[in-house]
């Protein structure tokens, strides 16, 4: 059975630029644009040539290699020719291989926003159309706040989808503009439209999420009879977002329901891709990826519940809805207060630590894992200081060196030039094999100043953490109030480019980052003594 | 025509408890069930009394007035009797309304995950149903892996449903465990069940969102007959969270395809409370509301795009698919300077700031409030200090006191049993009419101990400041990494029942702390002058 091409056309750099605190330079465009086009869109809608000069500075050129490129813009003005219309002739000289008109289609807005007639704007869509053509471009018409229009005056609307279709726009594309339709109004008013004589193969979907169903609303139009799809990365887009297509992608690939009817450009291999590409582009806007993000989140094939987790294990096809290797994820199993002995076990598997169920030491692991976690600790945050805490329950870590005191000072006084500095400063006692050791430094804080004390004198270690670095640092409140119990959470690095988490709680918040920062540096002794090990295993 | 009613039953504390990195306190359970409570949900989920001390101790007393609490646990265990089973015996005995049994109804899990025979599975469903109405409860049963379970053996997934039902459950909820289900498929899987004897009336959904559409397949099961909703506030949940009550809610009761045929126990008064009741979640959970969330978040009713927002301001009716007030939210438009100042000036009466449009200080103030938003302060969160700035910027404060400077001062030290304990203590110097005053105090942190000391004398003011409480303490590391900003917003009360936010940024969280502490005192100082001036007028 042949299936049906479904075309993605992404509009992350036109509609996903309206993101509140989204600005792409040209630069960024650039290099979204190549992402896009590398992984197989079939229409990349790179922005408004002729509506800011970094759209403008963008159309210069060609900036795809397989996808089409559209160029976006208004349909001509009423009461001028198309010829006289110099928006449309900025639209059509950039450089693109397709222009995407925007055009009322709700007889409201055509008489309040562009006060003309709806004839009139009937025939600039028919002639933008026609001229988009006549100047070799593919043609597609964006028919905006079409489903609030259908609803108030549904002849109209279908008007201005059908002379779009028949002046020969290869796309009639369907906006929901406000993003308020619901998904049966969405499938009604698709079918109606294709009864009108509009073919579902030209007919596209443009949803946003603002009642959290741009997925739902784009999926129930091709279920009657759509065949291309509006959206952007990660969903972005003014309001709640657009459609998101890192999420349609994979159910329409993976899904039997629409898999066995429907193919799209992205073939398994690049599918395999996706969760690289999601990262990428937050990379690229300089934000974290969403850890719960359907298919492609930290946390999208995560299981914390204990009871899930033991079956987990035996047979992860029937507690995950899809393989997270399609998508290029990975299945993450968490330690935490809800979780059986089974999944410790499996936890500690993964880490390279063997111990028997019966090992009484085992249960003492769990029961003051447990302990800790009522008092606020949370270990599935700070994996390193998990494994640290296996190891010394277990009694596989050296005391590498244990600690006699810190004192940390934060003063905040008038300098000799009369204006108030604030100054941190940390001293640090070790015992390192039996001598003392005693550390002082300044920072930027009382935690900085702790770090770089703590760091200062490892004595016979300080050559092993020389590459050590703290690379993110966590602070939450717990119960709040007066009462009030700290965590910190510290990320480390090293030349090796591994990270690691560690966790420190206490009601003061200069203990509980102490605590974590000396877990960092034992774990890094640890570690290095485990790669020392393989190397000579080896 | 009277509506039928959708029953709302929030699994935030019992499901929602699965999400990542989400861990509740005793504490935050009965502050989130009063919240639930009081927004009028119907049932409130509470935990899973048995499975660890959180959940027994949160149980240990019903905890609503109004809405149904419900106690979350396993159908009996196969091969013994329900009186023998301890596990039951402990969830019958916890202080709930009501009592949710999780029941496997795909064979395959029944086979593996159980290891008892399918009529096995089907008798812990019936006489577990049949012991929660014995003790009094209210009798509910989530059908795990439902919809993958019908796939696999529709007979048997219906069996489960119907033995629960005629058991006697006053709700039998369809759970997709794996959330991969489609909407499509839903819809039919649950007029399949209604077909087979279980009304719709007895029937509840419960979706996840790993394929982006938990709000899409519940409205699905709503529509082929369904009438129970499960979900969580803000879509917590485990992997990619569950169906979202805050979207669900305002779709219900906004949106006429539902509104005109459904009911909830939500009225248009509590809606407007909707965005409250979010950021107030997220709050607790110390995180940032997502701005892009349906209905409730930031940018929900903000527009960026110039052809947009002019027509916006004509008409917004035709350019919002709701009503912002309905739920408690903002227009947010982003035009131009102009457009912000009218807001600022909007902003400021409110508070009953009156400043006129060509003031230079209302320009000075919007620039300091800009560059200082710039660097991380988040006044959205901190009205008092916003309330502050503005009246330091008009010229309309005293100036109470002035600091000369503080020291703080964190020390582990041995004790003299032996012992390490952390000491932190605090000096602080003021100016107040000329006069120096320096105090020193202990605490349980540094900024306890700050927070002592700078409240232990503030001279002539002191009397005032005697009812002045510290509520709550938040942190929030911008940034991070090594250049870490700190954003630390305090809560602050006093006997008037008044509450206030402040607000104070530093690379030094002490400074950071200070400065809200601060802000705090002046503000109490303030709103004490603002209150006798409006006695006195009186």
């Amino acid at each position: 059975m042949t299936r049906e091409k479904i075309y993605l056309f992404d509009t992350t750099l036109r509609d996903g630029q309206q993101t509140p605190g989204i600005d792409f330079s040209v630069e960024d465009k650039i290099a979204i644009a190549a992402m896009l086009d590398d992984f197989g869109f079939d229409y990349v809608e790179g922005g408004y040539p002729g509506a800011n000069p970094t759209d403008t500075a963008f159309f210069t050129q060609k900036r795809t290699n397989r996808a089409s490129f559209v160029a976006f813009g208004m349909t001509k003005r009423a009461g001028i020719s198309t010829s006289n219309d110099p928006g449309l002739a900025q639209l059509l000289q950039a450089k693109s291989d397709a222009v995407c008109f925007v055009a009322k289609s709700w007889d409201y807005h055509v008489k309040v926003a562009l006060g003309c007639s709806n004839e009139e704007n009937l025939e600039s869509i028919r002639e933008s159309v026609e001229a988009a053509i006549a100047a070799g471009k593919t043609a597609m018409v964006d028919c905006e706040h079409f489903f609030d229009g259908y609803k108030a005056n549904p002849d109209y609307a279908v008007a201005c989808a059908k002379t779009a279709y028949e002046a020969g726009a290869r796309w009639v594309v369907l906006c929901d503009t406000n993003g308020g339709t619901q998904p049966p109004e969405v499938g009604a008013i698709v079918a109606a439209v294709i009864a009108a004589g509009v073919p579902g193969s030209a007919l596209g979907i443009h949803a946003h999420n603002d009642t959290g169903q741009a997925v739902a609303n784009s999926l129930a139009a091709i279920e009657a009879g759509a065949r291309q799809i509006q959206g952007t990365l990660n969903g972005i887009g003014e309001r709640c977002g657009n459609a998101n297509l890192v999420t349609l992608i994979p159910t329409l690939c993976l899904k039997e329901t629409y898999a066995e009817r429907f193919e799209t450009a992205i073939d398994r291999e690049t599918l395999a891709g996706l969760t690289r590409l999601s990262h990428a582009f937050d990379e690229l806007l300089n934000r974290s990826p969403e850890h719960q993000a359907p298919y492609v989140g930290a946390s999208a094939f995560a299981t914390k519940a204990g009871i899930h987790a033991s079956a987990l294990l035996k047979d992860p096809r029937t507690y995950e809805h899809v393989d997270p290797a399609s998508v290029g994820n990975f299945r993450k199993v968490m330690v935490s207060d809800q979780g059986g002995k089974a999944n410790f076990i499996n936890e500690l598997k993964r880490r390279g630590i063997a111990v028997e169920k019966d090992d009484p030491r085992l249960d003492r692991l769990i029961s003051i894992v447990k302990e800790r976690e009522a008092t606020g600790y949370a270990y599935e945050g700070a994996d390193a200081s998990f494994e640290l805490l296996a190891h010394r329950t277990l009694g596989t870590v050296p005391d590498f060196f244990s600690i006699d005191g810190f004192r940390v000072m934060v003063e905040r006084r008038f300098d000799a030039n009369g204006h108030l500095k604030t100054v941190s400063e940390a001293v640090v006692k070790l015992v390192i094999d039996g001598a003392s050791v005693m550390s002082v430094a300044e920072g930027d804080g009382p935690v900085n100043a702790l770090d770089i004390a703590l760091r200062k004198d490892l004595g016979k270690y300080q050559a092993e953490i020389g590459d050590l670095e703290l690379t993110d640092y966590k602070v939450r409140i717990l119960n709040g109030g007066t009462e009030a119990i700290t965590r910190v959470l510290i990320e480390s690095g090293d030349a090796t480019g591994v990270r690691w988490w560690t966790v420190g709680v206490s009601e003061n918040i200069i203990d509980a980052s102490f605590q974590a920062l000396m877990d960092s540096i034992v774990y890094k002794l640890m570690k290095n003594r485990q790669l020392a090990g393989k190397i000579a295993a080896e």
